[in-house]
């Protein structure tokens, strides 16, 4: 992930994303611990590509990972440590959730114009 | 979408998702004016299944729309009143962005504990 927050430097497509969007419950309840360790886990798995993510005031949040392939995936799924994570998003932060697996075929993109005037 | 922002009703994969992540330049400069007309727009076009969007404190926004195939998504991309957004978009309201088209495989959904517990 760049520091802008976009995943900008991912390879050519075909690669997989992991679209998860969802609505939290009330309070923290170590969410946001455990959501930055998850983050910074699921960045050393094999495989990883990137993440970008969003959540906005209405409490709707959207988090795509970007995976070389489905493998890594359903590897990332049985970490030990993202299944206990897993099992309390289900218990106690989540009050509903939408998760997609999806193959990437085609991608654009527009360019900071700041970084494209910098590479001038 | 459903009241909530998630795209709960959505038909079983496969289906198509065209995943949109942003950086907006400073200002409004009729963005919001324009971000909703389009919502309202791609709500109306054959193929349309549905939308889920969030945008950040940090500027960072992601836009999920879902298609029911490749032509729907090429004929949204080419309609008249986008075509003139996206120029704008380009020149005006984005600093950066990407634009990912990916076929959705799977779907994994924890319901809304109320919903579910009204449903009993």
């Amino acid at each position: 992930m760049s520091s802008s927050g976009l995943a900008t430097d991912l390879p050519a497509p075909p690669y997989f994303a992991v679209i998860f969007t969802s609505l939290r419950t009330p309070g923290d309840q170590g969410y946001g611990e455990m959501a930055e360790r998850m983050l910074a886990l699921a960045g050393e798995q094999p495989g990883y590509l990137g993440v970008e993510s969003a959540r906005g005031e209405d409490g709707l949040g959207i988090t795509v990972s970007y995976w070389r392939d489905e493998e890594s995936i359903a590897r990332w799924k049985q970490h030990a440590e993202h299944l206990v994570a897993q099992a309390r998003g289900k218990r106690t932060w989540y009050e509903a959730y939408e998760l997609r697996v999806a193959r990437v075929e085609r991608v654009a993109s527009l360019r900071s114009r700041s970084t494209a005037a910098a590479r001038r």
